[in-house]
Parts: structure tokens; C-alpha cells; sequence
């Protein structure tokens, strides 16, 4: 009657927002980094939610058990921080849905259980398109919007260090309700960029392409990303928060003390 | 100008077989179990394959090379035995495929790779279904057959140690040139069971029922599978090989010397 699961961060490089009354066919295309540091959640009897040991209201993570029918107890501990553009939200959501499932024999598919943090993080307005991306692992490419079934995808093969620096925080929640006209234009750009060429430098030159191009940079993120370019590198926003990140040693190289993990090629899983 | 991928072995526990005149079409229904013991394949230039040291001819692995337009040395080394229902030959052609396309700079997609390491093993009668699933990890349910963009794909939570016992070989590319009705009908009803129910024991009991009805079974094989349910296990035949392999304890609690392993949850990928 326990049971824990792994889900990657993941930061998206580049998007365009897909928004669809149906939540299983709303979603994103674009392409992003499954990352080593995650979410690890424990699901266990009894109630209430904690990341890293602190009570937390998480709209995703209720909706998920919801679905399910379960009440819970929730805990999850992460490295990252909320609100920076690496899917915490996504993360909790789906490692709940699939520590939920094992913990209490509820006998769901990969497919059922990621479509239903899909719908989750969708119906909260917190996220597009993480989800089914942590699911996969790896640097997925959404080749079309929405939870399994309905969306498709595919990855650009590679290995690589990932370095990143969170400055602050940004609201997915605003943007998102904002109009996205111009950035999902660019994001389609971008992904077919790296559709065409899918290799590491092409993401990360779409994604810094994207950055410009969404006009979502800060000052502040403008002068990292600036400096990592002087230095050699192409560092990148983690879409969507004030967080720059790259591929290799990039914020290293330009004096910067970024954390640093690693692309994750599985996706999110039961822990042994 | 070198690179190196992994391919996790596969055990198909049940299947049905749907040819088509399009290779990217063609394929299998089913499920299996992608195994932490696989396929570790070296590029680099040159020419010339070997498995362990030996030099060898395996046709889906020239058929990948050809288009990928590239001559290369390939160097395969494994644990599992050839034609006993590891996959052995598709993950030969898709850790070339992953591993050339790395070595030479093709700029080809995860998902491009797998399509041309599929159609290999459909071109060569070697196999339908094993490189989708290798490409996937975990426990994969083929649901609709082909390459990506043409087949679905859903997988059983779950994590678990693996045994097997090889005690010799079946032709794969015999039993599928022969009538394949009555096994294709066992395998749709094993699949349906275990969308049902997605869970390891189900998947083992389906797979257990597929191979009864598959009509495949040799003498040695019959009395192994026997030995395990007298022990209190569920062990079953890997698809298409003389192997026995069994979720848990079962073959060793039956008094036997198995190999062990575990369920590998990521797909195939380039080694670090």
C-alpha cells in the first residue's frame, strides 16, 4: 500500500500552445530536455500533500486523485524549484498518478495514467505539454498536441550534460492565458527547424531563436544568455520560467555556478 | 567517428502477426518484456560485423547500413543467445542504426532510426514487432502494428526481476512464412485480456494461455512451464524461441539455474 515514482523535470526550449475544449486533444507542440533531477513521489494511505516536507495545495496533483477516486498521502521531494520552467507541477502530477496506480492496485495503463495528469495539468492551466513529454524522456520533439491516443512524438537522439540557473519565477498560468499568436508562430518555426535537422546544437540554436522570438526574456536572463553566447556556448529559457539552461558546460564556461544534471533517457517510472 | 548504443533484449510473451505490403505498415499486435540484458553495438569506420567477437552475417543490419548510405565496422557484443526469442536481430539493426547515426553525423530522428531498423526486420523475415518495443523499454503492448507513425503503442506499470532459461532455437522467419491464423486469434484475445487488466501478473497468465494456444510449445519447453506452476510461478515461452522466462523467482524456485535480469524500463538509446 505504498508505492514511489521517478517523472524527469523537463524544460522546454521552444512551444506553440494549442488550446482544444477536449483536454485529452489539448496541448503543445515543441521540443524540450527530460532532465536527472525530478520528481521522486511516495503514495501512500491517509491524506494530504508535502514537497519536500512542506504542506502544498498543487491543483494537478488533486485532480489526479480525483480521477482515480483515491484519497491519499502524497510526498514529494524534488531538487528543482516550482515556477521556473521545469515541470514540477507535470511531475507531481504524473508520479502521483503512477505511484497511485501501483500503491493501490488500480490497474491502469502508462497511456491511461499519463493522459490523466495530461488532463490534470491542462484543466488547472498549469502546463501543455510536460507531461507527455516526461512521460517519454530523452529531448522529445511534440510532433502534435495532446495526451497518448491523441498526440504524437518523437526525440532527437543524444547524451549530454545539462546545466541550468533559476533566476526567479514566471506565472505559466499568465502566459498561457494571454495571447500566444506570436509565440506559437515562432515555436513552429523552431520545430520545424529542428524536425528537419534533429540534432543537440539544432535544438539548442532553435530554442535560443525561440527565446528572442517569444518575447518573454527578462533583463536579467538576457544578460546569462548573452554572456554564455560570449563565451562560446548557446544557453537557452527554460519555457516557462526565468530559468537559462544548456547542453555541455556553457553557464560553467561564462563563471556562472549552474546546478548540473543530466539529459534522462527513460521516462517517468515506478522506482524499484 | 565512433559511437556506441544499447538495445535492450525482448521477449514477446504473445502476438499476432499482420503482414503488409508496406514495411512501415507490416507488424505485430502484442506484448513482451524489454529486458536489461541487450545488445551493446560500436560503429566506426571500416567494415565487417561481428557478435562477440565472431564475424557474422545478419541480414537486417545490412539493410540498415544500405539505407543509411554508410559502410561501417560494426562490433555487437551480448549476453543472449541468437534465435531464441531475445530479439537479438533487432536489436543488432536498431543499435546500428542508433549508433551509425551518431558515428557518421546522419542527423536523423529517434523516431526515423526506429522506422528504418523496423523495416530491416520486416524486409529480412526476421521479426515484426521486437524493434518497436526495444525502442520503447518497459513492459510495451504493440496495439496497432508498424513503424512509429503508423503504430500505437501502451505499456504495464510495473518493475520486477526476470528469469529465463534458452534450451534452443526456433526459426522465427519459418513460423511466420507458415499459416499464422489460429496464433494470431490467441494473440488478439491475449491483448484484449491484458488492455483489460494492464498488470504484470495478467500480462504473465495471458502470455501463459497464448502460448497453449499457439501451438508451438516442444516437449522440453511443456515439462519447464509444468515444473514452474508446480513450484506456485507463472513462467511462459519467449516468442519465437525454445526459452522459458518467468516475472520474480519462479524458474529458480522450480529447482532451475536461469539467467537473470530485470525489466528494463528505458528504450534503446546511445550509451554515455
Amino acid at each position: 500500500m505504498e508505492a514511489t515514482a521517478f517523472v524527469p523535470g523537463h524544460v522546454t526550449g521552444f512551444f506553440s500552445a494549442h488550446p482544444h475544449e477536449d483536454p485529452n486533444r489539448a496541448g503543445s507542440r515543441g521540443g524540450g530536455v527530460a532532465l536527472s533531477h525530478g520528481v521522486e513521489t511516495t503514495v501512500r494511505e491517509g491524506s494530504g500533500l508535502t514537497l519536500d516536507g512542506e504542506a502544498i495545495a498543487v491543483g494537478p496533483v488533486e485532480r489526479v486523485l480525483d480521477a482515480l477516486g483515491v484519497e491519499a498521502r502524497v510526498a514529494c521531494e524534488t531538487p528543482l524549484p516550482l515556477g521556473s520552467g521545469f515541470g514540477v507541477s507535470g511531475a507531481m502530477a504524473l508520479g502521483t498518478a503512477l505511484a497511485a496506480n501501483a500503491a493501490f492496485g488500480l490497474a491502469r495503463s502508462e497511456n491511461d495514467l499519463t493522459a490523466l495528469a495530461h488532463r490534470a495539468e491542462v484543466e488547472s492551466g498549469t502546463g501543455l505539454g510536460d507531461v507527455v513529454a516526461q512521460a517519454r524522456g530523452g529531448v522529445p520533439l511534440r510532433l502534435e498536441p495532446g495526451a497518448p491516443g491523441h498526440g504524437a512524438m518523437d526525440g532527437v537522439p543524444g547524451r549530454s550534460r545539462v546545466e541550468y540557473l533559476a533566476l526567479g519565477e514566471l506565472s505559466t498560468e499568465d502566459v498561457l492565458a494571454g495571447d500566444t499568436d506570436a509565440l506559437s508562430a515562432a515555436g513552429e518555426r523552431a520545430l520545424a527547424t529542428v524536425r528537419e535537422t534533429p540534432t543537440l546544437p539544432a535544438f539548442m540554436d532553435a530554442s535560443r531563436a525561440f527565446a528572442d522570438g517569444a518575447g518573454l526574456l527578462t533583463d536579467d536572463l538576457r544578460d546569462v544568455l548573452d554572456a554564455v553566447a560570449e563565451a562560446g556556448g548557446t544557453a537557452s529559457m527554460a519555457m516557462l520560467g526565468e530559468t537559462a539552461f544548456c547542453l555541455g558546460t556553457g553557464l560553467s564556461d561564462a563563471g556562472y555556478d549552474p546546478a548540473v544534471c543530466r539529459i534522462h533517457p527513460p521516462g517517468a517510472g515506478l522506482s524499484d
